[in-house]
């Protein structure tokens, strides 16, 4: 059997910290993957030097992983087509928007027997249906795709501090593959085979720090912050389970895709900060992500609207009543105590 | 038929808490419940008069909740026997080391239809089994005894602060009144069939916070901490399956007294502060106990030791590894960062 070929689309944080464990673990398994592990580089100028030409030369992706060493044996490469070429484990690990127009370019150089998994955070949710990343790699390029998604901070990983990870696969031959592929010592893997679920968690957790930084602000105390998030991941399994019955199971949610990263993204997190100060001061959220994000939208508050139009739109709103209370707080003027009055 | 007569046996923190709701609720149910609820109160002095005697004046318990108010319908009684004379719904919430005794002087003084609930906490864990408070209860007295735990703070709910609780009882019927007797728009009660899971998460959390504890005290991040966590949760369950089959369902560890109890328990509270200290200083648990908490001895350590003590009898130790690695930094001098290189 011919060794897999593995290629990383992109290159920013967390996709370097990934880069430095499949490194590593491609070695480990000789008669199972190719050596060298290519990752495609969108081209930038560190110093007037090319970003690929730095990496390769000093095994580290110095604009945004900087001070740690990726093993020698991952390769830069700045044309996505090359990099992709004829490759048999794709892994997607960019921003949301340019998924599209790259698979685009991808398609028709992977290997026959090509498989993709998406470490992509969020997912498209609209009035008219909701669009799950890994879906929409696989309709594009004809290939089957999972997802790993898990209480993952890129800079912990890269430090080795100990964590875990949650894969979600329909076909257990992969989630064999993929797991010898990304699990270490200090980053254990847990394969599903609820791949669905594994990015819904991703998504709806935001919408649920929002509330746990409401809970915060108003000096709630942390029974009462226990409270939201696990009305939280319920009403995330209910969401799950309404919109994908029985392929979005239970016991996901126990995962470190589930549970585990709601837990971190309500106690850190950039979501439970911003609502924090939404709750405290009551000023407008587009100031708040222009006063504490410098002008970045926050992502929990842009789910809860899209949420929103997507129950409005089924006429549903009221069945999933933490959510809507999220978004009746940011985007309705209701107040704030809300959150645990209206639940 | 017959009002139910309420008793609560127990007039500490929690049990004048719960008083408080009680009192409340047994008042919004006049065609199930007798207008009055007879608490015993452990007769005290105190500034030269009898606990008992304030209580019935003032409707405060000074002692063990300042600046509440109770209401007037709640009456302490010192006797024992006077206080369940002919009561058939019994709230049992005082220190477990006392349980035993006071069971036997309340048998025959109950009414025939008696059903009991039992918020105490832990359970005792020994190398011949497990005794769950609610079975001794149950046991002693010849009646049902349910259980109710959750991540509650005595305090926060005596100020009404928004929390959620567990009650397990087998009888759905009795489930259904019990949740009428503590059910309110600040204290949310969710009724399950599994009482032994509920207790078993009351006494096990504790466990997994001195785990917790180890993480912060190393100064590791949230993502190795929710880790810890998740793991807890999850040992929580195989334990509470493997010697207790399917009575212990999945489901009782996403409700208040599983996750969200582990997840307030692991954020504030005693064991995790006591165990971030003995990360820092290495300093003997006894030492600190001594220091933290005026000699008090810590309650994660010592379950995580009676813990051990009953894998050891049935040679299971090493299928818990997370229990058995909180055992072995704080009983056998293994290196603290073992909390994640062994589990």
């Amino acid at each position: 059997m011919a060794l897999d070929q593995v290629c990383i689309i992109g290159s920013g944080n967390w996709g370097s910290a990934i880069a430095k464990i499949v490194g590593y673990n491609v070695l480990k398994y000789p008669e199972l993957f190719a050596p060298t592990v290519r990752q495609w580089v969108f081209e930038e100028q560190v110093n007037g030097e090319k970003l690929t030409e730095i990496i390769n030369r000093e095994h580290e992706n110095v604009k945004y992983l900087k001070g740690i060493k990726l093993p020698v044996n991952v390769v830069a490469i700045p044309d996505v087509v090359e990099a992709c070429k004829n490759a048999s484990l794709i892994i997607f690990v960019m921003p949301h928007q340019f998924v599209r127009g790259i698979c685009e370019k991808m398609k028709g150089h992977l290997a026959p027997n090509a498989r993709a998994i998406s470490l992509i955070k969020g997912l498209e949710i609209t009035p008219e249906g909701m669009f799950l990343f890994s879906e929409e790699i696989s309709r594009i390029l004809d290939i089957p795709c999972a997802a790993l998604s898990g209480a993952n901070i890129a800079d912990e990983v890269a430090r080795e501090s100990f964590c875990e990870s949650t894969i979600g696969c329909v076909n257990v031959e992969d989630g064999n593959v993929f797991h010898k592929l990304f699990h270490t010592d200090y980053f254990r893997i847990n394969v599903i085979q609820d791949h669905v679920g594994v990015q819904l968690c991703g998504a709806l957790k935001n919408v649920v720090a929002v509330g746990a930084g409401f809970s915060d602000g108003l000096g709630y105390g942390s029974n009462t912050k226990a409270a939201i998030i696990r009305l939280g991941l319920m009403e995330m399994r209910k969401f799950g389970q309404t919109f994908f019955g029985d392929m979005v199971k239970n016991e996901t949610f126990f995962e470190s895709c589930g549970v585990a990263d709601l837990i971190t993204t309500c106690s850190g997190g950039r979501n439970r900060k911003v609502a924090e100060a939404f709750a405290k001061t009551r000023k407008p959220i587009e100031q708040l992500e222009a006063e504490l994000l410098n002008g970045q939208k926050l992502q929990g508050t842009l789910t809860a609207q899209e949420v929103h139009e997507f129950l409005v739109a089924r006429n549903m709103v009221t069945e999933f009543p933490l959510f809507n209370t999220v978004y009746r707080i940011v985007y309705e003027g209701a107040p704030v105590d809300s959150i645990v009055r209206d639940i």
